[in-house]
């Protein structure tokens, strides 16, 4: 039976129509590994009644509660007092945390307020959690049930004292399990199909735990396995994982979450030591800024046109008046003539084009709004593509966008 | 006193680490706009017996508690039963939906799978909310407090859901309350110095609310009056909303919280019957993405350049390599040239460049990284800025493509 928590996150400004809470997808992520199941969240205001009762309530029902927030120095920061009510504890002042309290004002060479002195109060049995990078220590406390944990709101504070302050802690509480986790990122795919093509394996398997999500042109799949031991969930894990592998084949671009599509086109070209440039219409710049997003960019990204209507196609890209008319900006001819023009143009070894119907107004019978013509040039051959989305105009672009990039991934994977 | 609402979003892929509720922020800001204020929300699996439970205290603690999602046809959709439940009501076969299900299937031309019919039921004493965007229909029922809704969670069927049959209920059971509204996006101005500007002002009352909320290069200020009628709320929000207007001047680039700056730029051009091209190096596409989001985008964006080098700075934009060398490209003479160069080539009204070092390496002593020229080319003069922030990549190009769209916006305002 796997131990559950709850997540509190304090603050009346995540109550406003502005603001999420995205403090707790961290620490959701953590948990998991630990083999804890996250059940419920919720968000308080700085209303120091409200919260005691939703403490008192999360600690009679779940064995590991987590408060995030409302630790800071002002009256607003209610988030001590309340779980010290909540236990039934009372809040003392800590002579160690006060004097790291001091220091730190003196090395951030600022004079320290007497509200600070609010922060250096723990409850009473709580260990204090260093932090590093603020003024608020964490609180970790054992419950009946396991444990309440108070961690501080800003996510520069609150990650790192998650990984080296928490966790370890929470070792300690929750018996050990062996978790092993495997993920794909994939697009090429709708998220039905997806579906379709492996829900027959995971449905099967209660453990590993299957997630599938699905942001536009990116599907994502997380499979997590829990054992009594390494082997046994490196074996759970690889039962439901390599048949998934193998049906996702070329589809699934990175295991890695954190690694966007533009980030995997970056490595292959830096591979081939290869450069690429982009003549773009219907993404209007956004396959070159996504190209360009990350660090060291200009070792392989040379150029990019964005060419908005006949005339700078003809004029930026030198395509023939003649062979817009003919067939149009939006046709096979004209992605190609668009890649092949920036190639030359740009002298990178490979271009991508882009050329469309984004809407909501255009098209033609043929090629209805959401039609967009891709087109890849490279040292031998050139090839154009063609996609059809039924979607709004910002998720045409985006869906482009992606298609544009696995266009030139699989471009250079079999190059 | 006002109302209280609570929020309870249901479904378990919001309990994982890659996913957040987004809907309640939709109904928190109709909510608002009622005079109610929402004191927490919750997030709980697809679990029966933890919803009902969670269900039965908020409608004992809150006047308005809202359901959002599990309305859907299979198993895991536990909504109504745990609604049903908590409220000790019966589900009962409403033979209304059940048509309105099934002429819906019909329309689509889908069958109706036996599933399906769940989403006929209602709670007894409940009404039925119209979905024309989904086969779930919403439910609202009173309370002994006030009233229970459930609500489906897809944003496309929810949205038109909370304005066209929620809001009406909802204002029989809140009492009429007058509230006006205010609001500005600012930029050109970090989230401290824009608090130290108005601060002053809206500390003085509580009313109206004031909320200031800040993302790179964008901020804003929200304000909210409440007063017995009409003409209090509008004087409580022109008290603290005209002096608030004074300051920030022509910061504010709009009272509208849903349009963005590139939106104004296009609004201005569309009124001088101007058109604009991009020169980007830094920001690497992201300001002719911008420009080219919104539909219609062709009537002023003509072209975008993307020279990511020396040697395209040259061939592309024929920048001389004299001066490349003298300046090196991130410098005023370039970042001129770039604007100037550009403007001629694709024979737009203005042309905007950018040029900068976003890091993490590269930059000099005098041109640390984070430091950006960006250029304004136009019918008069050629304008140049310098602007250096102390941010990741990631921050340095989102914040460099914002102040090259607000240089625009100036330019033109001025023009």
């Amino acid at each position: 039976m796997a131990k559950e928590a709850e997540i509190i996150a304090i603050g009346s400004e995540l109550l406003t129509p502005q603001r999420v809470d995205t403090n707790s997808l961290a620490v959701t992520e953590q948990l998991n590994l630990l083999g804890v199941e996250v059940v419920s969240k919720h968000v308080i205001g700085d209303d120091r009644e409200r919260l005691t009762a939703a403490i008192q309530m999360a600690i009679k029902r779940s064995h590991i509660v987590i408060l995030i927030g409302g630790l800071g120095p002002t009256e607003d920061d209610v988030t001590r007092d309340a779980a010290a009510a909540a236990l039934g504890h009372k809040l003392v002042l800590s002579l160690e945390q006060e004097s790291v309290l001091i220091n730190r004002f003196r090395q951030i060479n600022r004079p320290m307020a007497k509200n600070n002195l609010r922060q250096a109060y723990l409850i009473e049995g709580a260990e204090a959690l260093a932090n590093p990078n603020g003024t608020a220590p964490g609180q970790f406390i054992s419950t009946d049930r396991g444990a309440l944990a108070l961690l501080p709101g800003p996510p520069r504070e609150l990650k790192p004292m998650v990984i080296h302050e928490l966790m370890p802690r929470l070792r300690h509480v929750v018996p050990p399990q062996a978790i092993r986790v495997r993920s794909w990122r994939i697009t090429g795919i709708g998220e039905s199909d997806l579906d379709t093509l492996i829900a027959p394996v995971y449905m099967q398997h209660k453990n590993p735990v299957t997630t599938v999500l699905s942001s536009p042109g990116d599907l994502f799949v997380h499979l997590r396995a829990q054992g009594e031991n390494d082997a046994e969930a490196d074996s759970l894990l690889r039962k439901v994982g390599d048949p998934i592998a193998d049906l996702l084949g070329d589809r699934a671009y990175t295991n890695d979450a954190d690694e966007p599509l533009e980030i995997v086109v970056g490595q292959l070209l830096r591979k081939h030591h290869a450069t690429i440039c982009t003549a773009e219409s219907v993404t209007g710049g956004m396959v070159a800024a996504r190209l360009t997003e990350q660090a060291g960019s200009s070792d392989f990204f040379v150029a990019g046109f964005v060419t908005y209507n006949d005339e700078q196609k003809s004029s930026v890209l030198g395509i023939s008046p003649e062979l817009l008319h003919k067939h149009s900006a939006v046709s096979e001819a004209v992605a190609r003539a668009m890649a092949e023009e920036a190639r030359k143009r740009a002298g990178a070894t490979y271009a991508i084009s882009t050329t469309g119907y984004a809407g909501p107004s255009g098209g033609t019978e043929f090629d209805p709004v959401g039609t967009v013509y891709l087109g890849i040039a490279g040292p031998g051959e050139t090839r154009v593509i063609r996609i059809r989305h039924g979607a709004d105009r910002y998720r045409i672009r985006l869906l482009s966008t992606q298609a544009a990039l696995d266009l030139a991934r699989k471009t250079l994977l079999k190059s």
